[in-house]
This record gives structure tokens, C-alpha cells and sequence, in this order.
């Protein structure tokens, strides 16, 4: 078996032993300097801290523990303070965090894909034990600044493709579109439309492929006009069911790949005098707490969304724990389950 | 103008003098232990500890700055990580906290009245820059032992009556049941009912009373019938609606107390065959993001969370930087607005 090296072609054992000085002499800069971009310091060019975190980053140093002794904090950054999905996940990240005497900080990046560079700079002052972003991706820049402070990274319900190097959890998406369209065929739909997540969003991609594996397991063929695009937002949930139920040949069924959206749809659905399950079939993905008090009851894909966040806090403790030794990527993905409420029936009879 | 005092009879000027000494003079433990105390070490016996508490607090010891340099943290412990309610106030919190490069944390205290003395322990050996309890109150030890501290406390939406030297941001609840129950009034409703939170909570109490009031005003006579406790759940609005409509003499109209037991009072209404508002009227209290895609969109009373949330964050940040100073106790009460939607109609006619 060869003995693996890394980028620089070092032995990997070797990686552990840089000294500062040591990428100092790599970098062409004063060991002065490494370290204050290992710190976190902000007085060094930016230019010059990108280059030596390069470095670091190419040359494998990790910063010696007592260096790196962490604040007891985990840092979650959420995509934005919206709706129930964060507090879903904040209740299973505390339940672990609780136990290691770890305190968690919620942030947001406003709507943005990552959050931006004054963030990470607060974050890597504060030197939290862990960070897991949530529906929210960090550049490739932000991750490595925090490679190669040590600070753990797992990325939770991931958008763009993580890294191999990148820890996350996920939900069985595909799965569960999957489960939610078959529901729908095996009640006797053939008109069923998807109102989908943002493109960027990898679980919704997720979503939308089991929508159409279902239907063409089932030999039904998948109608371009039936998928609309929308942003996770209840207003969107709202106009294109709108738009859907004026189609000359309209849905029987709606799958909306959120729950915020399915609230959207029930309201669409009564803004055109359709009855929800007796005219128009409707499927949610989250298992919101509110989904049973709906009228009707909505039929939901559950993603264990506290379950999610107590893993990641897990998986970041551990990430924490064994600093210093190779790194242990994992990709775990928790199971989704169909709810079947009272928003679904067979179509109505032609 | 008699110059004011402390418990002891110490002249207020005094206060700021005591040294870690004086308090272990008077406490008649050593030095080592009172400064142990103050920093929050574990190795003191609980007793001595208290003791040693109690002397500071009377006596009105203040830690000199560089002792009590706090961590970059806002310190967030909610009743419970349930619905919507987080996410608002974190939202107000964050954006004032982020202006001061500050983390905000969250945790909760499960549904008790009051977070552990686990929580307290952490929270004390982080040394935060503020602590803000929401709907979820301190006991006076706890409240004592971040002010001997330095730890600045502002109770966000209080159960408790908040002591007077505690500072509290709240809404104006009870203008905000007047205005609810008007409308009601106003739309023809004689036969109202109410639907409150639980009695400790000092919020529903208030609102309540603005209920009791509107009725009074309007020489309606208040029927303990039509008042129903709930616990701030969803499940509650459904079971007391289908209590109420049950009831010989029936409500025309159920004002409940938060939005949470509103969708309950929805599907109560459903349950019973009642349509909303043509057999119904619904209105209720937050004004959360969903309420206006309900079917039909729900009248409430609007209370400002966010800025709730970045009052209080506010107001943590001025008693840091005024430390040391005399304390300057605020009770705030943002104002709170009638929306109306559509679950709100004049009674059916008999």
C-alpha cells in the first residue's frame, strides 16, 4: 500500500510536525506574520493572509491545541431567521450542546448563499468550538480560514456540493419526493404538479428527481408545465397554484417541496373556490408542528429536523475532540417519512 | 433631599468603594474566597456561596471592569424552542448584536418558568455581555448572581412582575385586548369568548383584562363561561372552541389570546361545521408571518417582535457600557396594532 502524502508531496505522518516558523520559511514571510493570521488578528494584509492561509492550507499545519483552545460555543449561521425550520434545528443542536456545557449562537446570512466576510472574521475572534451552517454554504475561502484554525465545519441540510473533506447531514430527499408522488399515483393522480425550491438549493434538486422518478416508474410521463419554480416563500405557494388552477388541463394534485409553500397552496386553492382534498390533491415536505391543525390536515413529508441538528452538533463535537488527527469526512443522510393527513384523496371524477 | 441609601445604611456614594476585602470583612470569609464567588468558580460550597451573594448584593459591591471583561456574547433563554415566536425576536436581537460584533446565543428553559442552575453555572463562566430572559423569567438568586457579577439582565416580554431594579421590554397588551375585543364589538359581537395563556403568564394577563375592559366599556356584562385557560398550544384553541360551540348559548366570536391557539380556534371551528367568520369570528395575538395566507386570513393584534428583540438587545448594551454607574431601570412597552383580515364578520343573524 503507498503511503499517502499531501498536496506537497510530504509524507502525511509529516503534517503534523510544521511549525510556524516552518511555513513562515514556505510562505517567504516572518513568523510574526503566520501567526497572527493564525490568530485571527486582522492587521495583516489581505493579500498576505490569503497567501499564507494557502499555504497552511496546502502544507496541512495544524495549529497546536493549546493555540486553539476553543471558546465553549457552537456557532450555527442559518440562510435566514424565517419560519420554524430554525428553531426545529436550534431545539436538537442545544439538546447535545446542553450536555457538553456548550453555549449555541444563532446568526443568519440574510437570504445570501453565504454568509459574509464580517461574520467570519467575528467568528474566527470568538474561536467557537464548532460552526455549522445550515441551509447556508460557506465560500471555499470561509471554510478553509476556519481548516486551518481547527475549527470544525459540518454543514447541515448542505446547498452547493460539500467538499470530500466536508462533514454534513442531510435528509433522504430524494427519497422522500419519491415517497410523496407515489402517495399521490397510488391514489389515483396522473395530473400531479411539483412547486419547487430555488434551483440552487441541492434539497430540493433532491426533491424534484424523486417527483419524476416516481412518475416514470409509473409510466407517467413528466409535463414541463406541471414544475414550477419557486423560493421556498408561501407567496410562491400561492401564485403558481393560482396559475396552475387556470391551466386548461389543470393539476389534481400539488407536491409542494416545502411545508410554507403547501400553506400557500391551500390559499391558492381557495382563491379559485377549489376544495382541498375534494378538488385538488395537496403534499407538503417538513412536518411542521402546525401541519396537523391545518384545515385539512396536511399530508407531509417529515424530515427529522431536530434529529439533523442533534447530529451535526455531534458530529462537530467529534470533529473537535480528535483535532489534530486525520480528518473523518462522513455525509449522513437521516430518513424522511410520508405523513398521510387529510389533504389527499383520489381525484375528483371527470 | 436626604441623601439616599443602601440596605446596610452605607451612603449610595460608598457603594462603588467596597473592595473584595470589605465584602469578605463583613461576610467573615477569607479574600481568596469572595473573589472565588465573584469569578464564578465551582470550588466554593454552595452555602458560603449564597452567603457570600447576599453580603454583595446588600452592600452593592460593583466588580471593577477589568475583572468583569465580558465575552462577546448576547445571551438569549427562551420558555421554550417552540413556533415562529424565536426566530422574530432573534431577529431584532441579531441586528443590534451584529453592529457590536456580539454572538447571539440561544437556549431555553423547557417549558419552565425559570432556566436551572446548570444554565446559570454555563452562562456565568462565559461571562457574557448580557443575559435576556424571554417569556421565561429568573428566579431573584439567579437575578442576583449576574448582578453581583456585572452582568447586565433586561427580561424580554416578562411573566413575573420584573423587581424594580430589573430592566423588562414588553408590548402594551392591554391595549392591544381592548382594541381586539372593539373590533369585535364594533362588528355587532355581544356573545365574545376569550381564550387566554396560562395564568402565570403576565402577558396573557394583561390581555385579558384589555378584553374585560371592552366589554365593560361597552356595558357588555363579561360571562366566565366564555373565558377559557389555555396554555399558549394550538391543541388548546381547538379543544376549548369545540367546548364553546358545543356550549346552549354560543359564542358568535373567540378572541384568542396568542396566533398559535387561533389556528386552533380554526380548527375547532371546522371540527364543529362552522365556517369562518360567517358562523365565526376569530381574531388573534402576534401577527405572525403565516396569518395572512390562513383560510381566511386572520385578523390579530400585531405585537412587534423584532423590535422587541433589538429593544432589549439595546437596552443590554447600554447597561454594559454604563457599568458601575447607578443602575437605570426601564420598563418599555412597544405598542401594539389591530390587523384586520378576513375571519372577522358581523355575527351570523338568528
Amino acid at each position: 500500500m503507498a503511503t499517502s502524502s499531501d498536496a506537497a508531496g510530504l509524507p502525511r505522518a509529516r503534517r503534523q510536525t510544521l511549525t510556524l516558523a516552518d511555513i513562515a520559511g514556505i510562505a517567504g514571510v516572518s513568523t510574526a506574520t503566520v501567526s497572527k493570521v493564525v490568530n485571527g488578528r486582522s492587521e495583516v494584509a489581505a493579500e498576505t493572509r490569503a497567501h499564507v492561509e494557502r499555504v497552511i492550507h496546502e502544507h496541512g499545519y495544524q495549529p497546536p491545541r493549546k493555540t486553539a483552545k476553543p471558546a465553549p460555543l457552537l456557532e450555527l449561521v442559518f440562510h435566514e431567521f424565517a419560519g420554524v425550520y430554525p428553531v426545529e434545528i436550534m431545539r436538537g443542536v442545544e439538546r447535545v450542546a446542553v450536555e457538553h456545557h456548550l453555549a449555541v449562537t444563532a446568526s443568519q446570512s440574510h437570504g445570501r448563499q453565504n454568509p459574509g466576510q464580517g461574520w467570519l472574521e467575528d467568528v474566527l475572534s470568538r474561536r467557537p468550538t464548532g460552526v455549522i451552517p445550515v441551509f447556508s454554504d460557506l465560500s471555499a475561502d470561509q471554510a478553509t480560514q476556519l481548516s486551518i484554525r481547527g475549527i470544525p465545519l459540518v454543514v447541515l441540510d448542505p446547498n452547493g456540493v460539500p467538499g470530500d473533506d466536508v462533514s454534513s447531514v442531510g435528509a433522504t430527499n430524494w427519497l422522500g419526493g419519491l415517497s410523496a408522488t407515489r402517495h399521490l399515483l397510488n391514489l389515483g393522480h396522473r395530473r400531479i404538479a411539483a412547486i419547487t425550491g430555488p434551483q440552487w438549493a441541492l434539497c430540493s434538486r433532491a426533491r424534484l428527481d424523486g417527483y419524476r422518478a416516481a412518475l416514470d416508474m409509473a409510466g407517467v410521463p413528466v409535463d414541463p408545465a406541471l414544475i414550477r419554480e419557486g423560493d421556498f416563500q408561501t407567496i410562491d405557494g400561492v401564485t403558481h397554484t393560482v396559475d396552475l388552477l387556470n391551466l386548461p388541463d389543470p393539476p389534481t394534485a400539488i407536491f409542494a417541496l416545502n411545508d410554507g409553500m403547501a400553506v400557500g397552496v391551500y390559499h391558492g386553492a381557495s382563491l379559485t373556490g377549489r376544495r382541498v382534498p375534494d378538488d385538488l390533491s395537496v403534499v407538503g415536505f417538513d412536518d411542521f408542528p402546525i401541519d396537523e391543525w391545518l384545515v385539512p390536515p396536511l399530508t407531509t413529508v417529515r424530515q427529522p429536523l431536530e434529529e439533523m441538528g442533534a447530529a451535526a452538533a455531534r458530529m462537530a463535537l467529534e470533529l473537535a475532540l480528535t483535532q489534530g488527527a486525520p480528518p473523518n469526512p462522513k455525509r449522513l443522510e437521516l430518513p424522511t417519512e410520508l405523513v398521510v393527513r387529510a389533504s389527499t384523496a383520489p381525484p375528483p371524477q371527470p
